[in-house]
Formats: structure tokens, C-alpha cells, sequence
């Protein structure tokens, strides 16, 4: 008997099947470090226990995508080793901030499942939640994924397919416990623009690049405990490219956008989001943003800002989004939609 | 004078002598980060606090192969700096556990010497122990390599050729205080394969392929102090590579084997092993693993397992070794034979 | 309205003007463990625990540079997002050691403006401080940058030239409190050589030499937050090639410095420093150093050594500086100069 993981496929997920993730983590110091070495992070928030402390919180969160990324990683091997593509994200929600020392699991809960027509694969739709140490849930969002059948003869389950909120209704965001922006420091934040300075259907080209190695998105992804081998093998595809994690874009992209969005320190919500296209070592990455909708929160000084965050390949002058035939362009590599915290 | 380290020639070798390396170092929460950054390193008990702590150990211990590159990093200025070739290992045993926090220093007793025959150079065996702030061994293995002579004139010592163990006894393997897998679970651990499952004799090819990177492997053999100009200077070789320290070897290899025995949890001895051809930036790294041994230890519910580990360069598919002529294969990178401990 | 930082120019400053600039960092076990995985980093005190304890410190301090990256990272938004080129620093002395968990923040004082005669760009001198959560200093050091103007048309404002030291005098060194030598341990700290053992005038080769690759400069510039575009984007420069933050070159030779200098234990003073031609992925880079001076310093057991610290791509053989006309040789990439602290 093969002792190695095989992965599920298709015909092994069940609607209502709760899977436990393999190998919880503690995240700390290391974790933080080795994130602000990868991404040019620099939302303050996440980067000095003196400038969170002032913001009311005890000290200086671990950045929100790297608790994404540590919850998204265990799923891995359970979810989507047998993945053709990975569909889309809805409903995501931080919970609860990921501290130093925390450690990390996750369990995901199939939500719908329907087998594509031409009996080969199907897609599975997964509510995954990462939990701390004392089971106190940090992050929620559902995820939906293309998965290969192990045989095509195997009989196609019931179609469920579940009703997906097109974003987190501002009332459903979660604000940390204590934040309090009345005292914000806007000069050591880096900006001076506040909630009020942005309208909706404002978009900012972030101008920042940078360019990727192959060793930099190994090593984040690796970090995240992430197994999916197309990263890694460079003699998995026939082109010898190894492509790169679509979470690694995702925080290139959310650190570049710093320069226009300096005060958007929190990421509260995921509400949707898709890898455009795929990125490779060698492509430089650049951003821009566009605000979608604001709301108010109950914590004092803090408003929500909801925002289109587009990575792409080359050039963000210009916005490329998409195409005349309603696809998205070329050197668009990510088109993500999340609420942001800021203050008023 | 030159204020430079010309290294230890052959000569300058005593038997009996003790060498107290230098450089102390403290390992943190920060070496853990990037041990898992660098290697697929998945095994929980050093991946969790929570998990570590449900088997008996105050918290997550820093990884095995970590403390050995730390205490085998130390060495390379005193007895590898003009080593012609790293020879082999024996007697290796983990003695304690490494906590973050710890600082380890290291210290070699010479034990054997032999003269080739040729006269330039001779073969030096180092016991090798590493010691933590409170001088208690963590970690001792000895090692043996060729180093160069600096005067061939120079008379041959007396020719002594230490007796060394073919592998560690079971009864001599130092189980981590507390360690009990009584109450394991298999199903954070990534795997539902326990000691009673393996048989001595069956192989496991780890499928997962990691292409590797020059700045991958000097960001891990600087970390651990290791000096040796071969891994990091392109002008050093003919040919402009770097060879890869073969430490990075082991512990990619052993990361790779999780997927097939995520419950291997902790190696406790090494027994022996080879760097059977160089390594460079470019391979893709492959492994597989066979079951030599398996012994049941005191503590409760920990069995101890024989492993021999084997790296190649490209497909580990058909569990390649040797050749006909009993020579390592050209793809065969390493050959490790080591123990770890695996619930029962 | 733009929302992105345009970066300052010429007509911006004012002399006497304070910027406080952004994004405070919160430094600890990580940074100091991605420093030694990118650095070949020894110096004893800033290794181990133990050795700093033996030495009168409570622990081990963060790198003399990691702190000096940190601070300097953070002036880039506002000082050299437009600069043609880093000229030259001047009067930098450490003030304070920085410990794990330390919160750094720099701000800078305008002390000096001079128009260039083509009027397209002008010189600034800026005093900078490096300040932690008690607001104590721990760094300071005078920069000067050419920057462009926005409008050859605007005024030239008043030449001040600052009247700069052309070293810190040795009685202005700044010891970190409690230090003492006097039981120092040479063997763990790798040489024998102590401070009697140094002549004003000898001239040290360090031998090892190190390839620099992509994501280890970029990985390095981002730990400390440095935004300059020219660092992380291959379009930026008709080439393709990406500029090495010139940080990242001064770590690399202070470290390579260790070979013949392990004993130079803390920087204390930045005398001066050019960065006599840039560094691009690819270079071998290697190290010398001359010794300028030597001065006793109150402390028990602790002279000081003031050092010429010169990187070269490729040999360091044969101490390469300037040629005949005076300019620094093609090969030279650093010419620093400035005191450390060396048992007596």
C-alpha cells in the first residue's frame, strides 16, 4: 500500500464533509520577519507594537494576508493537490487578530459540489476556518475549486450549488477588539489621507514594481506549509516554469498599494478574487486599486473602505482590467475585492 | 602576520586533541521561520506549540537537522576549511532537545588519523559534541574527512582508526524527556500510518520534486555559520557553480519525506551516510526512503524506526542507488541512515 | 488628486526643517536571523546570549548594521526617492544598543543646502536619528544626497555647507553601558588577535569572497523597508539590471570582515563612506580593510580600532582602492570608514 498522499479527487468530497487540516503552526517573530523581507510591507500596524499600541490594541498584529496564507496552506493537501483551477473566494472574514505565538489550524466544510458535463472533473465549494490555540476562529471564507475525478465513470453527485453573497455586508466585518483610530498618527503612517479623502470610483495606480525570483516565492510558500507542487518542481510542467503561488501575488500586490493606500491597515474581508492570469519568476509586479463602496464601523475613529486590488504583469498605468470580450487582459494577474480598515 | 584563518592542514592534527569551535550562537523563534521557509519541513511536532505540548513536551522543540547544522557549522573553520572531501558519519545521537532561546556552542575531539598513502593529505575523524548554555550536550556524531597536508615532508602520525558503531543500538537512542504519543493524532499529524504499519524492508518513493535555488541554499549555510568558500563564491570553481553544502541535502531530502512518514517525527541518531555526488542550484531534488530497522523504546506510546533516506537529482521513481559496479548511481545525491521516533 | 508619494525634491527642504519619517518597526529574533542568513554575520555579541552576557550586556544585541539599515530604510520616502546619488555620511555614532523587541523610528533634520550650478539639482545634507520606544536615540549620522529639482526655474535658496567631522573623535564614541572585556573568551570569538595586536597602517586581506544573487538584496532592502524603486525593478534601468542597495554591500564586507576582524566586535562610529561604483547581482563580492587609528576607551578591557573598510567585485588581493588618477578603481564598490569596539 502507497503510504504517500494522493490527494482527493472529485468523488471523494460529500456536502456537509468536515475536513481537519494537518499540521497546526505557531506563527511568531520569524513569521513576521520573513514577510516583510518578501513583501514591501509597510502598513504600520503590523509593523511597530508601539504604533498598534496607540491604535489600542495590545501589541503589533501578525499582517492579515500572513494568517490568509498559514489558514489557506493546510488546506492544500486536502483541497486542491488535485486541482485543475482554483475558481474563486467569497465570504472571507477575519475573525480575530493572529498574535505572536499563536498557533494555527484549519478545517474546511464542503458546501456544494457539482460535476462539470463532461464528466471528467467537478468543482467542490469549501467553507474553510482557521482557529487558534484556544479554538477561537481568526479567519473564515469560502473557496471553490476545479477537481479532477479519479475515475470518469463514477457517478455524478447531487449538484449543490451554495448561494454566495457577492460581498461581506459591512455589518458582518469584524473589528478587532479595542481598535481605536481617534488617535492616529497620520505622519508616522505614512500618508495623510483619511477615510474621507476617497470616493468611490476613485483608482490609484500604485507605480511601485518589483520584480520576482523564483527563490523569494519558494520561500513564502514553503513558509505557509503550501505543498502544491507546480511552485516547486521546475520539471512538472513541460515549459520548465514553476508557477508561482497566487497568494504571493496577492501580497505583493496588497504591499505595493501602500504608496495611495498607506492608512487601509487592516484587511477585514475577502469578498471575492481571482488569478487572471498565471505569474512567473522574472514578471514585474505592479498594482492599482479602485474604491468600491465605503461604510461606517461602530469603533471609534474607524472607517471601512472596500476596494478592487489588480495585480499586473508590466504596466498599471492605464488600469488594464479587461478586455472588449469582457475577459480579462493579459498582464492582469489578480482581480481581488476586499474591505480595508482606516481611519476616519 | 597574516590575521587571516588558514584553517587546520593535516599536520596540525593531534589524536586526543579537543577543539572548542567558535562562535556561539542563539537560536530563535527566527532560525525556526526560516528553517521552514528553506526546507517542506512539516512535521507537527516541530511545527506546533499545541502539538507538541498534547505529546508531552513543554513546546515545539527547534527542528533536529537545524541543531545539526548549528553544531556542524561550527566545525567547518577548524576542520573542514581544507577538507578534500567529507567522508562519512557515525555515533550520531540527538541528546536534548533545542529550545528557541538556546545558545549552543560546539566542541570536536580528534580520534582518529590516517595518512594516505600518496602522502599529501590523510583522513581526520572528529567526535563532535554541541552544548547548550547550560554545558549540557545536545547533539554528538563523529566525522570523518580528508584534509590536505600543508608540507608533504611532514612525518605521518601514528595511525589511528577509531572502531565505530555500524548504527546507534536501540537501547542507547536518548528519547526527549516526557515525549509520549499516547494520545497522537494522526489526523493534525498529516498521516494515518503508525510504527506497526511500516515493515522493515519496504521502500517509499516521496514523489514531491524541489528544484533548487543559489540563494536558497546560501541563505540556509550562512544561518548556520558554515564558511566554507565553496558554497558561496562562483569564482572559486572552473566550472563558476557553487556546491551546495550537503547539509541542505538532508534536510530537503528529509522534508520531502514527509509525505509517506509525516510520522517520523524526530530523528534521534544518525547512523551513517554519504554525499554520493554535488549537489548544484538547478536540481530538482527528489527522495526516497526504506525501512531498515524498527525497535520499541521505553517511553509511552513512541516506537523508534530505521531509515535509510536517499536523495537524488531528478526521478526517485524505481528507488535508484547503485549501479552494477556497487558505485552510487551519477543522480544519487545522498544516502543517510538515521533513527526516528514514530508512534506506536 | 495623486494619493502616491511623489517623493520630495530640491525646492522641498528647507534648512532646519525636521521630517519624521513613516512606518515604525518593531525589529526582533526574526530580523536578527534573516541578518545572519544573509550576511556571513559572526561577531560573537551580536550571536549569542551568552557571549554578550559574559561581556556585560544583558543579551544579545540586534547587528550595529541592522539597526543603521533599519533607521536609514525609513528616510528613503522622504529623502532619496528623487536622489541622483548618495554622496557621502559623515559624524554617525551608535548611541544605544537595539534589543529584540525594540520599536525604531528615525526622523531627520535639513542642516545643510546647495544649489548644483546646472540648477536641475542641488545637494542636501540631512542629520538623521534613529529613536526607540523610550525615545532614546540609538543612532544618528549626517547624509548628503543630490537630489533633482521639480522646476530648474525655482529659486535657489542660500548655501549652508554643514562644517562636518572627518572622523568622530574617539572621546565622542559612545560605549554601550556596562561593556567589558576583560574576561573576553578569544577562542569562542574565533581569532586570537586583540587589540595591542593591530598597527595603525596594516592592511588586512579577507580572502572569502561571496556571489550576491537577486532575492538576497531584495529580500534584505525590504527587511528594512528601503522603497527605492532602482532596487526591486528590473524595468526601471535600460539594462535590466536591478542596483544593490548599497547597505546591503557595507553588511556583506563587515562580515566578510570577520576573517582577521572577528574581534571587532561592535561598530560604534560611521566616519565617512562612499560607494565608489554600484553592485549588481552577479558580483563576487570580496573585502580588505586598513586600520586608521586606535584609541583607548573608558571601558574595561575595550579599545577602539577606527577601520578603512574597502569591498571590491572580485580580488581583494593586491588591496585595490584608486588609481592613478585618483578615482577609485572600477572594481571598488565601497570604501567605508569608521570605529569599532576590540577587547584590549
Amino acid at each position: 500500500m502507497s503510504k504517500t498522499n494522493p490527494g482527493r479527487f472529485f468523488e471523494d468530497y460529500r456536502v456537509g464533509q468536515v475536513i481537519r487540516h494537518a499540521v497546526p503552526r505557531t506563527v511568531a517573530e520569524g513569521e513576521r520577519a520573513l514577510y516583510h523581507a518578501l513583501y514591501p510591507a509597510r502598513h504600520a500596524l503590523c509593523s511597530s507594537d508601539e504604533f498598534a499600541a496607540a491604535s489600542g490594541l495590545e501589541s503589533s498584529p501578525l499582517d492579515d494576508l500572513l494568517a490568509f496564507h498559514v489558514v489557506f496552506g493546510k488546506t492544500v493537501p486536502d483541497v486542491s493537490l488535485n486541482a485543475v483551477a482554483n475558481l474563486g473566494y467569497a465570504e472571507g472574514r477575519w475573525l480575530a487578530p493572529v498574535w505572536p505565538g499563536d498557533t494555527i489550524r484549519s478545517e474546511s466544510q464542503v458546501i456544494g459540489l457539482k460535476q462539470n458535463s463532461n464528466g471528467k472533473s467537478g468543482v467542490v465549494w469549501v467553507r474553510t476556518r482557521g482557529l487558534n490555540q484556544m479554538d477561537q476562529p481568526v479567519l473564515e471564507y469560502v473557496r471553490w475549486v476545479m477537481v479532477r475525478k479519479r475515475d470518469a465513470e463514477a457517478p455524478a453527485p447531487e449538484t449543490v450549488v451554495p448561494d454566495l453573497a457577492g460581498a461581506v455586508a459591512p455589518g458582518d466585518l469584524v473589528i478587532p477588539e479595542g481598535l481605536d483610530f481617534t488617535g492616529y498618527d497620520f505622519e508616522l503612517a505614512g500618508e495623510p489621507h483619511r477615510w474621507g479623502d476617497y470616493a468611490v470610483g476613485e483608482r490609484i495606480d500604485h507605480i511601485d514594481g518589483v520584480t520576482i525570483e523564483e527563490a523569494e516565492h519558494m520561500l513564502a510558500t514553503r513558509l505557509w506549509q503550501n505543498t502544491a507542487k507546480v511552485h516547486f518542481d521546475a520539471t512538472n510542467r513541460e515549459d520548465g516554469k514553476r508557477l508561482i503561488y497566487g497568494g504571493h501575488v496577492i501580497s505583493m500586490a496588497r504591499a505595493l498599494s501602500f504608496n495611495g493606500l498607506a492608512n487601509a491597515q487592516l484587511i477585514v474581508a475577502l469578498n471575492g478574487g481571482a488569478h487572471a492570469n498565471p505569474c512567473f519568476a522574472g514578471d514585474t509586479v505592479r498594482a492599482w486599486s479602485e474604491v468600491l463602496d465605503k461604510a461606517e464601523t461602530g469603533a471609534p475613529g474607524v472607517g471601512a473602505i472596500r476596494l478592487r486590488l489588480v495585480a499586473t504583469r508590466g504596466a498599471s498605468a492605464g488600469f488594464p482590467l479587461k478586455g472588449e470580450d469582457g475577459k480579462y487582459l493579459p498582464e492582469v494577474l489578480l482581480d481581488l475585492d476586499y474591505w480595508a480598515l482606516m481611519p476616519l
